[in-house]
């Protein structure tokens, strides 16, 4: 049997992290401490001997920054890049650019925690005019149709999975050592897949900015540790309850 | 008539260009001032409304940070990214590592232009067991008895234009904005190549970094403007004869 690995890498802290602002396909930049923690997960990556062959990036600035940080500390900055909008963050609808806790002050703990973590309730449609649509962005002029409005989960899976199935499962079964650096929603997307979690469990699960997730697959694509295992499983266990908290 | 535009942008100052050392294929980092020049870089190209649809980079950190901090900069981070040691900078042979001043004062003048400016004259070629050898490189491992151990302009031209013909051609054939980050002779190699300029009139030419360089062409790709057009043509004169004094 050979034996795949993936790495699963959340962007660092964003400005609208530090912010606690709902970002969804705003295109904003890390903060300082989002440059150090993607310098950090590359440096992570060396000391666990984990060394990436290839690398698929979402569209976005802040997974795409992450992805030269970390790779240019684990001295890997040199190897090729893939890119998809399938990758990108799930769109926030007219939640993005809104405060996470006055929308949770306004709208209650039932509706703020439905859109945030409920598997198939998008918030409400972002208007094309709005400050913080993409309608018009020229990145996105190809998708046509395909452009969301607003995403719940079901709908990051659902764009998400024929990147996965096409792109990256082909160079994991081509033997090479994967890293995907995107986003809170979309690599839940990824976990659920390859884990089997259910649509209620997902809600339960938080994934931490700049922290290398590392599975190791079977033949078949399946994890042999599920769950994946954190190159720094006590930072990790933090980080993730902080942004299960996020909001309060 | 349809026109293409090629974009050419020599890294921003390395460690080594500010400690004036021989560099080649050692794969040093950028400075602080190198990724200003980056920044920049991409700023120009965002005022000239000249706006990358592709990026073809060596695979040497100081052309994929230039790369990634230009494209930030002008807002096309998000762009394909294509690389090849084939867009690497001229390997320098014996000579990686070495101060220029004290080569110039060692050898001498004649034997010093000979080896930088010469059009077939490659310096002494490097050990595999010097620090400076990329010998043992993962990123090189596939060239085999293709890794060079010293090369002249002319071998640096005879290993791009395979990746020149097959995949940047293609690439501004299909329509797209080209831009080419890379180092001062593997530029100076298409620039030779696109001008049609002599053996012997190369030498003269010396391109500056962090300033992109414009080139649009016609459906032959030749240049409707010989030489091309610097975004920041003034300071891009200044620099240029900077770098013709190098050792002095």
């Amino acid at each position: 049997m050979s034996e795949h690995t993936l790495v699963l890498l959340r962007h660092g802290e964003s400005d609208w992290n530090a912010k606690n602002l709902f970002t969804g396909w705003v295109d904003v930049d890390l903060t300082d401490k989002g440059r150090a923690e993607a310098t950090r997960g590359g440096e992570l990556l060396t000391e666990a001997g984990v060394l990436p062959d290839v690398v698929h990036t979402s569209l976005q600035r802040r997974a795409i920054s992450t992805a030269c940080l970390a790779l240019d500390a684990a001295d890997r900055h040199w190897i090729p890049v893939r890119r998809s909008w399938r990758l990108n963050e799930r769109h926030y609808g007219a939640l993005q650019g809104k405060d996470k806790k006055q929308t949770l002050e306004e709208f209650g703990e039932e509706q703020f925690m439905l859109w945030r973590r409920s598997f198939d309730v998008p918030p409400p449609p972002l208007d094309d005019d709005s400050e913080y649509s993409q309608a018009g962005d020229p990145q996105y002029a190809d998708l046509g149709e395909e452009l969301p409005r607003s995403e719940c989960l079901k709908d990051v899976i659902t764009r998400l999975l024929p990147y996965w199935r096409s792109e990256v499962t082909t160079d994991l079964r081509a033997g090479h050592t994967v890293l995907v650096a995107a986003h809170g929603n979309s690599l839940r997307a990824i976990v659920k897949h390859l884990d089997g979690i259910s649509d209620e469990d997902i809600a339960g699960l938080n994934i931490p900015t700049g922290m290398p997730l590392v599975y190791r697959l079977d033949d078949e694509l399946r994890p042999t540790v599920p769950g994946g295992e954190y190159l720094d499983p006590e930072a990790a266990a933090q980080a993730a309850a902080a942004v299960a908290n996020q909001g309060r």
